[in-house]
């Protein structure tokens, strides 16, 4: 619940900013700051920014809210957010908490955006522990596949898997349009006793109906699916679902630097250059900057957690992504569709 | 210790067949006896099928282990090998405890020939699990990247990853003659804070030089790091292991299948018939068929373990990389390197 007063309804909350992290990020301020003036000047989406005044750079008329700290990329998380009452992060927090703002964006310290968010603006009733819901792009589907959780908690229960699959079917559905989402369960092989028993027993209850009616669960799925359309979520905990994430990035990284290079070879290139116009869309759809960042969900409040690399085409993405999913409703479909689980 | 008296050593041990298989596989007997006879022709090594003699087509005089039955890709391993007593997985494993053969490959079902291997060849003195270790192709650099356990155990303890980083490391020496190889631990983070329990202990045992002296521990390195050459060998339990490889597999496949089909279309054709010739070469570099194989490390023998979708090209390096790890000593190397851990 959020500590700091009832919520403007309606049109007052419609109106209300998104409120961005300008601080954080390998790339902040400049391409921070330059994605919330894109937003500002070419939608109907208030942006306010977050962070130090005089270190923004020209904010083009956009409002902020002061912080006089900054979070870095490599600090503790915890530590950071307890020390740092008045870093951007904590204060663009503090912002969705109190009504201000509709909702966060930051390309800062994953863990300790997770952390503030948590600590501000509190977690949903019953929420066992929010989780980071990742789109992966899926060129030549509908829609990204949603997996969760890829990096919040290292260590799962069985109900908190239960949950994600909740939690991760609210998320696609209002994000996607996706009706009644398929959620699998990530595992070593398809039949149900493969995995450890966490997986097991996770798949037993989500077999049994234990996530209730919101989605279908279609079984466990391996990592080699992540492209297959077999499913719109993928449940893990939060170790392992962070291993397949950065190693689907770094393998789809290190095949097109490959690539690259070799197109790029002085005998190759003049070839290599007609072919440019047909492989852009593909190099496009698999983008991490196109699908519109991380969502923290089991928070009282959208938290978007956009890539630390970030330039401002993603901070785009990541603010128009928080405007919807705020106005929306979200927040209160995630609270409905989860279920306190023993 | 091999159950079937001692074995063979000497001139007596390198004149020993390599045990193929030649009823597992997507694509056997076909593509398995093409190649076991096309390393018996054209190289010095001595190779003996497996399998249903009736079955296995024209075996150009190669000599055969008879088996009756298969165990089939989908069977239950532990069930199939308990109950399919003559099956060729079972009879080849047997053929390298009685001292017949210097080592076996199967491409058949994985768990089946793990258990097939553990089951009859037994464990080597000291090894808590036996590992799959799995060489992870990295072009542009010297050799490929050994990652284990990749499948074999669900479920470990902190005392077994350091094992596997012991058995991993000899296995890097070894098979690519890397002095001292460097060994990560596969986490979430470069921190030694960071991951579950299991990751912070087995981080704990190895920088405190529990795991000896025969490799370096170079700390944790994450999924992106893959194709990164920071280290030789990847350790991690088996859930992590698998759900990794089956990433990165099926994220190479996937781009480049797309790759494929986006140079195959009409209009693009002609041009890129001009590129492939340059492409080719990281397209082998990255094809699993190349790099011999798994191999399941901690059980007294030599016990390839290839692709379910071999071709021959993938059985002759697998064939050669068993004699060249069975003649150079492998298993005596990995029980060296083993000590036991509380």
């Amino acid at each position: 619940m959020a500590r700091g007063g009832p919520r403007p309804v309606g049109e007052a909350f419609a109106a209300l900013p998104v409120a961005v992290d300008a601080m954080g990020g390998d790339r902040a301020p400049g391409e921070i700051v330059a994605g919330a003036r894109q937003v500002a000047e070419t939608t109907a989406i208030n942006v306010a920014l977050v962070g130090r005044p005089g270190e923004m750079g020209d904010v083009g008329g956009l409002p902020w809210f002061p912080a006089s700290e900054v979070i870095g990329m490599d600090d503790d998380p915890g530590n950071a957010v307890r020390r740092k009452k008045d870093s951007s992060l904590v204060r663009a927090a503090e912002a969705v908490r109190d009504g201000k703002a509709m909702g966060m964006v930051s390309a800062g310290n994953t863990g300790a955006a997770m952390a503030s968010a948590l600590l501000r603006m509190g977690r949903l009733p019953g929420v066992i522990r929010p989780a980071i819901a990742t789109p992966i792009p899926f060129p030549g589907g509908p829609w990204p596949t949603v997996l969760l959780d890829s990096g919040a908690n290292a260590e799962c229960s069985p109900a908190m898997l239960v949950q994600f699959a909740q939690m991760g079917a609210a998320f696609a559905q209002r994000r996607y349009g996706i009706e009644k989402p398929r959620v699998a369960l990530l595992s070593i092989g398809e039949e149900k006793s493969k995995g450890s028993p966490l997986e097991k027993e996770a798949h037993g209850l989500l077999a049994e109906g234990m996530g209730g009616s919101g989605f279908d669960f279609v079984g466990n799925v391996e990592g080699r699916d992540f492209f297959e359309g077999k499913t719109d979520v993928i449940v893990t905990d939060g170790f392992t679902g962070n291993v397949a994430l950065k190693t689907l990035e770094g393998s789809m990284r290190f095949l097109i630097g490959a690539l690259t290079e070799i197109l790029g070879r002085p005998d190759v290139k003049e070839t290599a250059d007609a072919l440019y116009k047909h492989l852009l869309p593909l190099a496009a759809a698999l983008d991490p900057e196109n699908t519109g960042g991380a969502m923290l969900l089991g928070v009282n409040g959208v938290c978007v957690i956009s890539h630390g690399s970030s330039s401002s085409v993603a901070i785009v993405n990541a603010i128009t992504v928080a405007h919807d999913l705020a106005v929306g409703g979200l927040v209160d479909e995630v609270a409905a569709s989860v279920t306190p689980i023993d």
